[in-house]
């Protein structure tokens, strides 16, 4: 599979109205299931040696998943164009590192 | 533009590459980075309305793309397809929560 | 100074009436604000060796302290005794690590 | 009970005694476990109303309370006073609020 975000936008439109989960999926509730994901990631990292785990988990696998679809939700909801803004932004790092 | 993340990979490469950052950008930094980048993203949400900002501020935009920056390194830096295993992760959700 | 968690709360206490802060710190809000403090924390190290960076600056000191402040008030708006808590859970811990 | 952060130490000591752990607890390792610990609470509030859960289930303050107990290692870890360092922040804050 090659999936891209309009395919993973799809699938959480999806599954939000399959439960009727819009009303509870405001930007600061996004936010924080966003930081609770951050945080699964973390704690199955924080013993771990610098290089991080030698294999990864499929837990591993999924908090990092869930991470990615409570960012492209919480952004969604702000109206925020998240790959181009971040393309945009590192590109623009990039000129300025090469002045 | 409609950017992908092959060019947010391309572009985060180049910046990479420019500053002689890869032996910073084991796991856990990055995996620190993107908590720093959420818990900016938070600070400045932490006193708003529940639904959140009226307008976006550029710094907000700034932080949500810098969470993808990090999330994405982090990611390839363990070998994982974080789109096609997010988009997986939800289609199976879909099908069970169909059941 | 050997200040204690009761002389923090009378400070929050102050600085909390004297801006009118009350309504503002709703438990989510403070969680938002600790989220915050935590990634700041982690800004600050995400570069640094595994053993932390060699000297604390002013700034790392603050952001340490803010976490301490925000915890306290969550925990507190929460109505939970925070330190006994705490304490009885490790305590309980290393009971069941001594059997 | 009446516990205060010294109880705390002594038994997160014997904890860490108990099991060897001392030398996983370096600076990073430490910040990891409390942004493991602060996602969990945002777990359990994501979904909440703004003004919190109405009743404050045991996890929710097992997590506060390993929030507490992090935050205190790692403070103690980078050789910071965080109680006093808090106390004169806040008061520092309550002091320019009132010019």
């Amino acid at each position: 599979m090659t999936a891209d975000l309009d395919d993973l936008r799809r699938a959480f439109g999806e599954l939000t109205s399959l439960h009727g989960w819009a009303p509870l999926q405001t930007p600061r509730s996004l936010l924080l299931a966003l930081t609770g994901r951050v945080g699964a990631v973390a704690s199955l990292v924080q013993w771990e040696p610098e290089t991080g785990p030698q294999a990864v988990s499929p837990e591993l696998r999924d908090e990092l998943a869930d991470c990615l679809v409570y960012l492209v939700a919480l952004s969604d909801a702000l109206g925020v164009d998240l790959v181009d803004d971040a393309v945009t932004r590192i590109r623009g790092a990039v000129d300025q590192g090469r002045r």
